[in-house]
């Protein structure tokens, strides 16, 4: 039996989970891929522990890439500069490439892609969304005959995390982020996480397979949770509803809708059922139907199964001499451009916090109805502290221009204590 | 551009959306897969309409497969006999197969892999499981490097449709089984989907794909939902549950557990919020831990996208001249032997239906602790019918041999009118 050598390059979280895995289930792959897969070769800047036998360590990764016996090179860095320069050299060194960095696909993922189709390898990156979820097979071959309307979901585990306690504790933002942090869902600095900068990336990967065109994670409109209190999950759950942080992307004959931020969604609805740090991401085709994928979004195990999938597929293709560019993945096409889309009609839950005083209510009814909007509730609970008043308005199905320019707005009035917190009614 | 023509033998549901599929997204098809792919030959007893004149007409199967721009021959034809002889016929002249033959495949399937393998093309079959739900390749590809523990689902549209119309309408199983058929979704002879052999091929397939052992459908222990009643639903309410037909295979130490069945399952379950035609499988991986795929597991839109997406995968080895026969599916290692495990431990649900008299708990409640069960509730409806009493029995979690002695005793006592409707409870 052949037997194929992978240098892992990039020794955290998921690198060691890579690793673990290509030893544990080494027979079982070996039966099923009809290859023996082995990790020669691991890099790192500082000695690793628990190593087998049969890896050796290296702290330089150019060394990694250069080893004679790393056929296959994964990259588990993270982050832009060094991940991007370990990923080109080893292209350029004509050896395959596995990565799990969706930050950096979401950016250089073309880039990247027209070098990988230059040396004729592929670039595969099934860990980069969703982490065990294979989600990015579904995309690029399960969908490959259909036209998608639609792709969107929960694309990340911390503010999922976050706000499924938030729901079932009545936590505040505040202390469930630092539950969250002692569990080990949200790191240090969780920015990235809570404002919806790595929903972003993700959904900017999805959104391009999906539909052909590249998306920038800057042009995302994107909220994140961060000003999500108790009493938006209290008003929540007096509409049947729960908070999500939903991607999503949406075409129609215009072009394509792209946004991240919180949603107000059923709470019996496959969106609110989504707890703790899973993930689900949602796929409309017009023959496929509505589909869903489920499962854990991130963590060392899934994230290194699905790292060790595309291994596998690789070393397959190695050991039967069939390796080549893959172009299925979307990426590298730069013909078709990205048009953003006007997002289509929605309801909006508008939560106001004021200075309570009378007449409150008129003036704001005034600025919606101004916008050519209807009012659908207005819900005050009488029990709230009258110093820190807030209140929730829900109103019909109207587009984000108007909505925007009624919360300018509304955010303008002197009664105000702070901006108000807008989330769309799915 | 390349151009790879494909024959479509069997011209019925799938077919016919799979020829229209490869017609409408031509152009989507080709700017993803860089190949462009038409249908020249399409394979039907009598004449097909609504063809357009790309298609050209044949009713004798050998001549789509002899016809030199056939390159890949898709076989739609369905059941076991023609269907077989079809694949055969085009493995052996050394051209790539798509199906979505379950039933063929469920029986025939290693045997039609090792012929795949001699003359080293692919045999591919998305289709065959979950319509358009790419649960083939979750399991073939995606979990590839993990050890599976178990994966379950409902399979079978029909079935879900007609338990779905009891639990909405109060139906009895009768008119929602003609409402099915109304609807498109029963044939006329139902009897392979409501009585699990639908269910039984396609868990054998995926069995199959999850453990790498032959598990053939006549092994696997079937119960159907023919005799479910309209007091089931009732009474699966009163417990807060639902009821739904369900394919199970589990691995443990000694083998695999294998059964289809209605199981008793909580309606706020990812298992009871499946509704109507919809399909949904779970998998549990040692490292990917639990995903649930759901989508539409039948109809011909993403049935036929699923048979698209095989198409497009070999075009896309034909034109870059790497085809080969591809093992991963599973299928063709003959070298492990199924083991069949004993079921572990459940609890169960027993629906009883007697002729009213003094005693009746008392005996059945004997036999029960005669095979140390214990009960969990007894239910019986004051308002019932007292000459056709139906009562319910829940008991904690016991055996499979103990509950199938227990119930064969029961359905012995004089005053039972038909035999103890059995389910397990999830």
């Amino acid at each position: 039996m052949k037997r194929i050598g992978v240098a892992i390059i990039g020794f955290g979280t998921v690198g060691t989970a890579t690793v673990r895995i290509l030893s544990s289930n080494a027979k079982l792959i070996e039966s099923r891929a009809g290859v023996s897969i082995y990790a020669p070769v691991v890099c790192r800047r500082s000695t690793p522990r628990n190593l087998s036998p049969e890896n050796r360590f290296v702290s330089d990764w150019r060394e990694a890439i250069r080893d004679p016996e790393a056929q296959i090179i994964v990259e588990t860095v993270g982050g832009i500069d060094v991940a991007r320069s370990v990923i080109e050299a080893a292209l350029n060194a004509g050896k395959p490439v596995v990565t799990a960095n969706k930050a950096l696909l979401s950016v250089y993922g073309d880039e990247l892609a027209a070098l990988a189709h230059k040396n004729n390898v592929p670039l595969r990156f099934e860990a980069a969304v969703a982490g065990g979820i294979p989600v990015i097979r579904a995309l690029a071959e399960g969908a490959v005959g259909d036209d998608l309307l639609s792709v969107y979901g929960i694309l990340n585990g911390t503010s999922n995390f976050i706000l499924s306690r938030m729901e079932s504790a009545g936590a505040e933002f505040s202390s469930a982020l630092r539950e969250a942090q002692e569990a080990g869902y949200a790191e240090q600095d969780p920015s990235r996480d809570i404002d919806g900068q790595d929903t972003q990336d993700k959904l900017a990967i999805l959104a391009r397979l999906a539909f052909g065109t590249p998306v920038e994670p800057r042009c995302i409109r994107t909220a994140g949770i961060r000003n999500i209190r108790a009493v938006d999950m209290h008003y929540a759950k007096r509409l049947d509803s729960t908070i999500r942080l939903v991607g999503s992307a949406t075409r129609d004959h215009d072009g394509i809708d792209v946004s991240v931020g919180p949603w107000l969604v059923g709470r019996d609805s496959m969106l609110g059922k989504v707890e703790g740090a899973h993930n689900a991401v949602f796929l409309h085709g017009r023959n496929l139907g509505k589909q869903v994928f489920y499962g854990e979004g991130a963590g060392g195990a899934p994230t290194g199964a699905a790292v060790v999938s595309d291994i596998v597929q690789i070393a397959r293709e190695l050991s039967r001499g069939t390796l080549r560019f893959s172009a299925i993945s979307g990426f590298g096409n730069t013909e078709d451009k990205f048009i953003a889309a006007a997002p289509g009609p929605s309801s909006w839950y508008l939560r106001l916090t004021v200075k309570d005083r009378p007449g409150i209510l008129a003036r704001v009814a005034d600025i919606i109805a101004a916008e050519h909007m209807n009012i659908d509730s207005v819900i005050q609970e009488p029990h709230m502290d009258k110093a820190d008043l807030s209140f929730v308005i829900t109103v019909e199905p109207v587009g984000e221009t108007n909505i925007s320019r009624a919360v300018t707005a509304i955010n303008k009035l002197e009664f105000m204590k702070e901006h108000v917190l807008l989330m769309k009614i799915d």
